[in-house]
């Protein structure tokens, strides 16, 4: 049927996949590219890419991967949440399949790999198994999920927590850009409202053997290590307090001595101080954290160089790998603020504090990857990942999860993010040998 | 002439002023608050008192501080700079003048004392000569000063820097709220333009024999150590850094490691500390100095509690009674910044800096207070101003100068000031004893 076509740009593709038995490496890469590239085009205007979600821009997305994968022949559906799934099957037809999945979401005025990279790798281990005519030992569903990316809803993880039945709590959010609730977000998606309002699960996790999920590293490690794959040991916990106040008293800056001070700009400095010290000391020990305080302001309406700060407003953000560790600082953030407000006359005020726990990556699977990469002399390092991702809320309901990061300059988030397509094929090399051995 | 209203009001104002050689107190109090409930009348609507620089609210005062002087037939006139100035001859006409004086405007919003309360001071003085038919040693000058504050042309002590020549290089500046510039103001006042852009000195600093101020203590100190009246042992320099810039670089707060980050909080809670450890240092050792950073933020457009800062701005206000010492700290935080910025790899920019050097004031003059104080009973302690005075400008240019502090609860620049009228008629009393004795 060469008059089709579908064939021709099916031929066009999977000659540069490669033979089969034969690793996708550099002669795969402009095929890759022009994946990334019409995904792109699918995404209006810049600057960068900005796929809200459950909006028909992410939609655009979907109905893109959907369309390739039809290419192949590969079988595709949306779930009842409006997620994309393409189907492979294996060996057995009754045993569970492998889920691959990342969203098709992004940030606001982002980059086209966060998320978008985990969808096109699936796909193209799909097609690559097609071309080589192999059945897997166990069926593949790719999932291309929407909603991971918090600030449209300011919750995130939407489409991977519809299938595990936890999103009916959320439907009165509101979108960040057109207004409107996730509700009816989800309506204008297609989803089944209904379904996903019982809190059902739409795939009960035993039929789940695994679930993968690739992603650029949103850190600079990988870069600095000058490694292209990670194994993700991972994903940090998040302690989060988004606001905390110092309150102190306003003064004369040159008219009030020391002693007689409540410097909320001073009481805040110490404490910080306080905590980047236990930070200092929680790494010598070989702990897993990082901290950060990534929002400090005095009041803006009424700060002077002149006058003693009345008032401070600061966010604290504290990850780690191991829960304890997270209770560790949180305690200590704590006592500390106790020993501050005593020194120097102020009060802190909490405010809202939100605890996110860690999801450690399965074990078998994580020994899985690690033998394969060696085996196909794949480089790679183990990594722990500092932001959250669809494979969080898979593990959280007990299915044994694993990630394999790629490198990314510039961080993501950005439209700088930058992921050699060579790097990118390496991982989808380690993703393959994975699903197939 | 009972008829006269004048006198009658004087007889009355007289009366409560006490019989010649009483010293004022608690009799004095409700003539002493008359006049200030009459000032703060012709000051407008609130909240608080607003006596903008060479505006008509700041002239009705002077109006009414020269009503009161003519009520007792003391001599007024407008100097070419249109400050009131009201005089008492002495035993011997040819011989300098002392000076007492202080302002009448106030910051926006500021309260009813700051300034206000040295002008009213010097004028009982000059009525209670009167009353008491007393001719002092020395002429008095009492000085009803303009444009103290420096809210209105962005600098300060405008008034007592035309008597001196300093004013013809700020012609060009803007009023706050009029917009107009500090020229057309002056001659909206009926200053002497042209006299006053010839830079010439209004009055030869050798033909003032003393400089008084008599003004509210704008710092807690006095409150603190419940004790009504201070002898000013000098009037603290000021090192200012309105705005230094921290430049490092933004992250994901999860996902970029310690030793990667480039984090302009945690650099600039590092360099604060330092610094705050080097103010309790020279405490330690006996060394006058406050320092204050009244101003600190992280870039309000697209700060976030999951991003690490890439910027901070911030404000640093350094003040002591000893230039040196202001030196040393200046060094120190040059040092400390190349330290941060090594350790932590970012970037300060320090922006502007402002030296306005410390003025001692007189020890003669101040061990004449401390005598007169004793013999007078007079509780008093001496203290350092933390905020400039005109008084700064009288000592700059070689007039020996003193300055006494009221108590005053609350701070200064705002409608709370509290000095209560019987710690001022103490003030005053000191005062008058020293332009007597």
């Amino acid at each position: 049927m060469p008059s089709d076509p579908a064939i021709v740009q099916h031929a066009e593709l999977g000659e540069g996949l490669g033979p089969p038995g034969f690793a996708w490496r550099h002669e795969s890469m402009p095929q890759a590219e022009k994946l990334f590239e019409e995904l792109l085009e699918t995404s209006g205007d810049g600057p960068g890419v900005t796929r809200a979600a459950y909006t028909p821009s992410e939609s655009a997305a979907l109905d893109f991967v959907e369309r390739i994968a039809e290419k192949y022949q590969l079988q595709s559906a949306r779930d009842p949440a409006a997620n994309l799934v393409i189907s492979l099957p294996g060996q057995d037809p009754r045993s569970p399949f492998v889920f691959v999945g990342s969203h098709l979401d992004s940030v606001p005025n982002g980059g086209n790999y966060d998320g978008a990279a985990g969808v096109v790798a699936g796909l193209l281990c799909l097609i690559r198994l097609r071309l080589e005519g192999k059945v897997p030992p166990l069926g593949i569903k790719v999932l291309a999920l929407r909603g991971e990316e918090s600030p449209w809803f300011d919750t995130a993880c939407l489409g991977s927590r519809a299938i595990f039945g936890e999103l009916a709590g959320d439907f009165a959010r509101h979108h960040r850009s057109t207004g409107l609730s996730l509700r009816e977000h989800l309506q204008a998606v297609g989803a089944d409202i209904e379904l996903i309002a019982s809190s059902r699960k739409l795939v009960e996790p035993a039929q789940i053997a695994a679930y993968y999920e690739l992603h650029i590293e949103q850190g600079p490690i990988m870069v600095e290590r000058k490694v292209p794959v990670g194994v993700v040991s991972g994903i940090r916990g998040i302690l989060r307090f988004p606001s905390i106040n110092c309150f102190g008293e306003e003064g004369h800056s040159g008219a009030v001595p020391r002693e007689l001070r409540r410097d909320a700009v001073s009481a805040t400095v110490d404490l910080l101080h306080r905590i980047d010290s236990h930070w200092i000391k929680s790494l010598d020990q070989g702990l897993d954290l990082v901290i950060t305080s990534g929002m400090l302001s005095t009041p803006i309406e009424n700060h002077s160089p002149s006058r003693i700060a009345g008032a401070t407003a600061f966010s604290l953000d504290v990850r780690s790998i191991d829960r304890d560790i997270l209770e560790n600082v949180r305690t200590f953030i704590r006592v500390e603020m106790e020993t501050v407000q005593r020194e120097r006359n102020v009060k802190f005020k909490i405010g809202t504090e939100y605890l996110t726990p860690p999801e450690r990556m399965d074990s078998t699977l994580r020994s899985h990857l690690t033998k394969l990469a060696e085996r196909y002399e794949i480089p790679y390092i183990e990594i722990a990942s500092g932001s959250g991702h669809d494979a969080m809320v898979f593990a959280r309901n007990r299915v044994p999860s694993a990630m394999i990061f790629v490198r990314n300059e510039n961080g993501s988030h950005n439209p700088s993010e930058k992921m050699d397509t060579s790097d990118f094929l390496q991982g989808c090399e380690l993703l393959y040998r994975a699903l197939t051995e």
